[in-house]
């Protein structure tokens, strides 16, 4: 399973607006396909952004640390709300309570279902009002995808994160892609408010508009994909012998500048993020005998690097 | 996250074809929704067929078995291939050597580049022609999803499989879902044989039709999912003592009865197979606020559970 580019096909990258089924479309000479290493080595220190301290946190496991970006465009009451727990320490010794394969896994108080053992929430508030989807008024950034989504009228990207809009009711919310974070709640819309969050590690596109999203993980998936997964229901961990402890949970500017995790993400309102999704949708290295011509919202990567690196 | 059933929807499963973007289809009453819990709990034992044991694989880790269900439908040569060498013993010994997050694990021979020092294939073949997609003719059965597909003209399920056919080409391919077992190659198109399998544990649809895929995995991915990811190029394991060994690799039918996994698996060609699909499309429990009103081909479950269970 190599890969390597090679063949100098040539593609319209402005020209493969709506092309929904696969077939490679191939119009007329505008740029040489790209392979995404050859995008982003190609790319200026001014199509990266660094990640803003104030609304990243590290998640910190006896394996390592877990980078989250919050997203307090879509979901600004809880996010301000996680950043008041984190900052009151409620997440530091609680646990991974869930590891369903192929669905999510999440953390929370394992006495959360029990009023009288739970842990205080502080002067933090405990659930707030859902947070499905916001207006997309007139500033909404959105660098949309050129190919038809099946679950939203268009998908592509706003911010660092991957969206989702709908024209009729101008609404745009973050979609349910692998790393999204999201705020667990019971039945109610209204029931969730961030002391109990998941994250994806696989498919859950039909959770979109049913959740709140508060972030995504930039850095450290593989340690949350590979939790053993829980036996139980839902895959809940049986026992409490099998829950995974939380040492801490800190946002990035309450930390030491030398403890932190300096990492910078290609912004996707570029002509390098365009050129990245082309690469993704047709791939025309010597290993690839049939581009796709297609590309989902949760197969782009949004490259992550450490600041000043020169490769991601 | 917990999921009931409750509200009585009305839905019509016969009148939903092509509704492809997000948004509850109602039209006329006809079932009443059901979650896929009831679809299950309804179905009949003539729903079910038992896993073939002459194209069912037993892949033994440390950590349990794993089921591989075969596609010999799909990669007639590939299959028999891989049974040459699972029936002499091929694989015994051998390991996992790439485990790349959100992608595929992969296992092989770990002195497979050196010609000097890999094993033999024995009677088998090291390489064959690629089986990347079979011509549908008049026969093969394959019931469609009724939602759009981005990468194929058309997305259903064929057997047990996954799959998705071109109607201009008249061919059709299994496509590359959670748990498909495919045959790794090298650039050259009929550079594989089956010596080198992988398991997608994430999204890998740009592969379809680009590879033979020989089957998919029935039972054990979490074994595979939450193999530690390999830190190396690609997700390779850098250095030799990281390989995840495998005892052994065994045809069901060639393992004494008493030691066999005995699995059915959902007909995919039934009504009960259909309402499933309805209840994945939307979801009307309690919990779920916005139904997705789609489904991809990926996100439908394929039911397997011990011969004669009342529950998967």
């Amino acid at each position: 399973m190599k890969r390597y580019w090679d063949a100098p096909v040539w593609i319209a990258l402005g020209m493969l607006a709506c092309v929904g089924i696969a077939g490679h479309a191939q119009t007329a000479p505008a740029a040489r396909a790209q392979t995404m290493a050859e995008v982003l080595a190609a790319s200026r220190p001014s199509d990266w952004h660094v990640l803003d301290p104030a609304y990243t946190l590290y998640l910190e496991l006896a394996s390592g640390r877990v980078v989250i970006e919050l997203a307090p465009a879509f979901a600004p009451n809880h996010v301000a709300n996680i950043e008041v727990l984190t900052r009151e320490k409620y997440f530091d010794g609680l646990a991974f309570l869930r590891s369903q394969d192929n669905y999510v896994v999440q953390w929370g108080d394992p006495n959360g279902d029990d009023e009288k053992k739970r842990r205080s929430v502080g002067t933090a508030a405990r659930t707030l009002k859902a947070e499905f989807s916001i207006p997309t008024g007139d500033k909404l950034k959105f660098t949309a995808l050129p190919d038809r989504d099946g679950y939203a009228p268009q998908t592509g990207f706003s911010g660092d994160f991957p969206a989702a809009r709908d024209p009729k009711s101008a609404t745009a919310w973050l979609t349910h892609c692998y790393g999204t974070v999201g705020v667990g709640r019971d039945n109610d819309a209204d029931s969730g408010g961030g002391t109990e969050l998941y994250v994806v590690i696989g498919g859950a596109r039909w959770l979109d508009r049913n959740i709140t999203v508060a972030g995504r993980v930039v850095k450290g998936m593989e340690l949350l994909s590979t939790l053993p997964r829980g036996t139980g229901a839902l895959g809940f961990y049986e026992n409490a012998e099998q829950d995974v402890p939380i040492e801490s949970i800190r946002v990035a500017a309450d930390v030491p500048v030398a403890e932190r995790t300096n990492l910078e993400v290609l912004r996707t309102d570029t002509p390098t993020f365009m050129a990245l999704i082309e690469s993704r949708r047709n791939r025309h290295d010597d290993w690839y005998k049939v581009p796709a011509g297609y590309i989902d919202v949760c197969s782009v990567p949004i490259p992550v690097r450490t600041v000043g690196a020169t490769k991601p």
